[in-house]
């Protein structure tokens, strides 16, 4: 997916806005009146890994904990302002968390369609913030059948705000790409890797950055580089076999079917933008990598012991780090960058399973 | 406490630093290299309750979500320039995850004190972060003993760096006073609301504001105004007594023994720094609120309706908010701060018993 809109110039940016709406300009329609909890703004902080310093994008610094407050923001407010008062979603965690908060925040109900197996945690924040949630037994798929078919419940008043279909809430994670161009000095790094799920982050980076490029702000797209578990790896796999690159790694059984995985955020068997996510990696240079669990879990306490406690869900881009500096893709002296999209905070059960501590 | 440092103006924030450490010059020392991770630069979220605008400080917005992190990023950089490899904290939740994250980040070595019954998510995510966790029977009282008798141990290289007696600590703290001050746009706010544990908000904003008062930057400390749970209240109570205010709410049995409060982090029965606390909140013109258990929940549940979803520590400062107003100690014309200190991702088991919801 190319973007269409004109994008923005540094001049554009609203300096004195301490949050993602400081890039209102690059958006497709002015909103005169945000939902906004002080998103973005994040800090990108440099450590040293595989001996080479790496810029660590820190996204649990937002409203809700994770990188998804960004989508929601910027859906929720241009949502509200064409009428929308409520909405539904469905979510087995952080987007729910994310759209009942805004919500609340926005005077708007939500519905969250969640599947039963969902972690208290999650729920609990949910109802915290009021929303309704209903428990859908079965898989995630069966939750998101679910949500659709509810779709204009209550006298067609309910708004169907599936944070992966919507495409106003791509138009929030696409301020991660002006974020970082604006924190590397207005410069696009090098490399950026991104734990994938249904992928909001590759297309945001996507359509950020080539709205970039066609303003004239930067010269070249960075590359985008996908990490996956190898166990649920739809995007990746689709990405190397596109690319006739071979891993060498066996999948153990189906990844279509429900599978466990320690990053759980990034379970997602179908993602429904999957052609498009494969399609931005490729054309950006980038590649993927599927990440092995005992790999995943090595990196979730690697990053904790420089300081950065993050679901394991995206301590596995850390793991693709080392592996595509290992294969050459990545050389050492280049600007990468890797998201990390949440806190351990929320994964403590997993966290502790890695440490061999019972709780 | 008065500051004897000469304070900082505002030509002498270093602008390009998303940190606390833009405001660097007014430490004590200099620090040629901080630990730091993204601290501090939280927004300033304006929210209507009962009627007005006030100002909310989200300090989840932090790399181990809570406003402890200020302190230990200055207290950690500056112990670790003078030489000191190896600290030993005691603390019954955020401080230890706090300290174990920047020892991590510092190459320094951790061990923490913590009372058994701490939560395992705070225990996890110490020992993640490569910490030694000694659990210590008995009270907060007899675990803060364990650590003080603990000091010099190792041969002498273990430093009590305890984030209540450190001074260091209070220099990182002060640093909201200096952010409140830039996010309003170079202006005191007329009231701060803190809940307070061992008072380090109080302490730090008092150290801040009064000297930006020296320095001439603001022409009047902002009143400090304390909340604490009625069950657990001994700074509160004593800032009462000295301003010969009597609140009517009666203490159910003693609070200087172990009390059960849902503000479990700011059950400390017998802080260090009390008198303190006391001379600083009255010497602002401010006061203090002690709040009744239903009032705290209430508050939460209130925030979280507005989309702050808080730990509900924190949220009793909501509550006094409404009592201020209510007696009219805080007029709805004025500015008034409210310091939001860590998330409600903290607190699961505390807010689903608020919404009637088994975990």
């Amino acid at each position: 997916m190319l973007s269409q809109l004109p994008g923005l110039r540094r001049h554009q940016i609203r300096r004195s806005e301490r949050s993602l709406w400081r890039y209102a300009a690059a958006f497709p329609l002015q909103c005169d009146s945000p939902i906004s909890l002080g998103e973005g703004c994040t800090p990108l902080v440099p450590r040293v890994i595989g001996g080479n310093t790496v810029h660590f994008k820190c996204e649990w610094f937002n409203p809700t904990c994770s990188f998804k407050d960004r989508g929601t923001s910027v859906m929720l407010s241009l949502l509200r302002q064409q009428g929308i008062t409520s909405v539904l979603e469905d979510s087995s965690g952080n987007g729910g968390a994310s759209v009942s908060c805004y919500a609340a925040a926005g005077g708007m109900s939500a519905t969250i369609m969640a599947p039963a197996s969902t972690s208290p945690s999650k729920t609990v924040q949910m109802q915290a913030h009021g929303a309704k949630v209903e428990l859908i037994p079965g898989s995630r798929q069966a939750c998101a059948d679910a949500a659709v078919a509810a779709h204009g419940r209550d006298d067609g008043t309910l708004f169907y705000a599936s944070h992966n279909w919507q495409p106003f809430f791509l138009q929030g994670t696409k301020t991660l790409a002006y974020e970082l161009w604006e924190d590397l000095g207005f410069h696009a790094p090098d490399n950026i890797i991104i734990p994938t799920g249904a992928g909001s982050n590759i297309l945001g980076c996507d359509l950020g950055f080539s709205e970039l490029l066609r303003t004239g702000e930067i010269k070249a797209l960075p590359r985008l580089f996908c990490a996956q578990p190898l166990v649920c790896s739809p995007i990746a796999s689709q990405i190397l076999q596109k690319l006739q690159q071979d891993d060498g790694k066996t999948v153990p059984g189906e990844w279509n079917v429900p599978v466990k995985t320690v990053a759980e955020g990034t379970s997602i068997a179908q993602p429904v933008r999957l052609e498009e996510c494969v399609d931005a990696v490729v054309r950006s240079g980038g590649s993927a990598v599927r990440v092995m669990e005992d790999a995943i879990s090595a990196a979730t306490l690697e990053l904790a012991r420089l300081g950065l406690y993050t679901e394991p869900t995206c301590a596995q881009a850390a793991a693709a780090y080392h592996e595509l500096l290992a294969t050459g893709f990545i050389k050492p002296s280049e600007t990468t960058v890797v998201v990390l999209t949440s806190t351990g905070v929320k994964a403590t059960p997993g966290v502790a399973h890695m440490l061999g501590v019972i709780v």
